[in-house]
């Protein structure tokens, strides 16, 4: 297993600059009342592709060496990895092949062909996902760009937060939603190497808290298709994202599907802008542990803003 | 009739300036791409109170002489003028009564009593808020502070375009909205004064188009309760906006309400912002009107983001 160091992480920043976006820093005078902490949101649903994903697919995408740029890049994702990946692949002009569950949002699809991705749809479970993929990567010899299990994305990721921290003076903690642990692991890389100082935390759904699970028994527990509505945050840690959680993450936090759904609405209603159910996880976490967060700088990691425009969870 | 000039827009700077947003400016290649302009967003949706309205209504109550502030300030208001009057009183601590129609969004009438803000409700028609208005002037005493036909309001919207342009480098065109005209007026009294080369559009919905025949024909014509799904530009002209849209504005363009709608939710789903559906008619005519815009560099005024989530307007 190649665990990808703070050197990958500066290179990574310097290949994905000219692809990616600096996103901004916004923050609510309003929420920080609600909270009674400092919140810094790290506007990631700003960035190119609509996702942070975008990152780490780039720095696989741009560090893949010229003899396999032919047969391109492969993935299963649940929506904005496979995006990501798409947008990369059309940046450097190589195929995208994408395994993604049928019952993915339709924006999600329409998108990922939008970019050039080439869509395989399979059933919503991570063992049927796995399946089809085999099948795909056999046919096409494409390169196997991992949502999350892949040095190249984690380092990708984690210039998400190195970002984060030169655009804030200062942090307490630094909070990401977690599904796969992708994101977290490259906070994790950074952090750790970078400002130890910053304790890290992440949130889950109540609904699919294998990752929480994890981290309280010590070893990975994967669970097969939960549901939840925070889409994105489905998938079970690997090997290579257990690394960072286990050594690096104080505590994992979890938030019923209700606490998400109102952070969410939250977020729209008073910060103005349009953010993924996953995104909202860490903000319903924020507003149910003030004992962990009040009187604390807050950096928040917002993953995404792809979303369903015609089917809002408040809405149903 | 008192004509405000750049001085009292230097001054207005000054004064709200502890109590506005420093708003950010947005921008976004694929919308660049779909228009052919480079488009430059004024992002008013993050500004205090949701809107740029706080703008003149905050110069209007600081610059209160102190023997008034007892009595208060009063306005009518289809929404955001009324939570940006609540806020500013809020802030100088004196009372603000405001007369809404019962048709306001719930979320408005909710975040003016949040603000402070003491309502009377009336019928949705100019002429029903003006009778109400006077009743409720005569019983506080109250300062009046109109939404837009007021020199102070007008000052302090014309900060918007000071910032605009400091925060871009050069523009052919700035656009925005117009309803009663107070934030065009503001932006053609800075703009006159500071950069006279910028051509100044206004965005009107096609079914409250009177600003737009008042323009074609010479003289102000005033509708009585137009229906619009953009709200905020249902009001009319009045002498003090006349007096700067007459003589700076090279024309007023109109978009239907499917066209708003969809350029509405085009900004929802592409720049992952909360924006009302009045801000989104400049962009309706952008995209309608190549022919002025494209290959231009076009600051784009969004006025703001307090939308009912319950209600939108794709899923009526």
């Amino acid at each position: 297993m190649e665990i990808p160091t703070i050197d990958d992480v500066i290179a990574a920043h310097e290949r994905i600059a000219p692809h990616i976006h600096r996103t901004p820093v916004l923050t609510s005078s309003w929420l920080d009342q609600r909270s009674g902490a400092r919140l810094f949101f790290k506007c990631e649903n700003f960035q190119k592709a609509g996702a942070f994903k975008v990152r780490g697919a780039t720095n696989a995408v741009f560090s893949l060496p010229d003899h396999l740029l032919e047969k391109g890049v492969a993935t299963h994702s649940s929506g904005n990895h496979a995006l990501s990946l798409s947008y990369a692949a059309g940046r450097r002009g190589i195929p995208c092949h994408v395994v993604m569950p049928h019952t993915a949002p339709q924006a999600k699809k329409d998108a990922v062909r939008a970019y050039g991705g080439i869509i395989r749809e399979c059933e919503p479970s991570t063992s049927a996902r796995e399946a089809m993929f085999a099948e795909v990567q056999a046919e096409t010899g494409a390169d196997f760009v991992h949502p999350y299990n892949d040095p190249r994305v984690i380092a990708g990721q984690a210039t998400c937060s190195r970002e984060l921290m030169s655009q804030t003076e200062g942090l307490d903690i630094v909070i990401a939603p977690i599904g796969g642990g992708g994101m977290i692991s490259g906070t994790c890389l950074n952090l750790a190497a970078t400002a130890p100082e910053v304790a890290i935390y992440a949130a889950e759904p109540e609904q699919a808290d294998d990752a929480a699970r994890s981290l309280h028994a010590g070893h990975i527990i994967a669970d097969d298709a939960p549901q939840t509505v925070a889409d994105g945050l489905k998938v079970p840690l690997k090997e290579l994202t257990w690394h960072f959680v286990s050594r690096h993450v104080t505590d994992i936090l979890t938030a019923s599907e209700q606490e998400i759904i109102d952070a969410m609405r939250l977020t729209w209603a008073r910060m103005k802008i349009v953010i993924e159910p996953s995104c909202a996880v860490p903000l319903a976490v924020i507003l149910k542990h003030p004992e962990v967060f009040a009187g604390k700088r807050v950096g928040v990691i917002i993953t995404g803003g792809n979303v369903d425009l015609d089917r809002l969870p408040w809405t149903q």
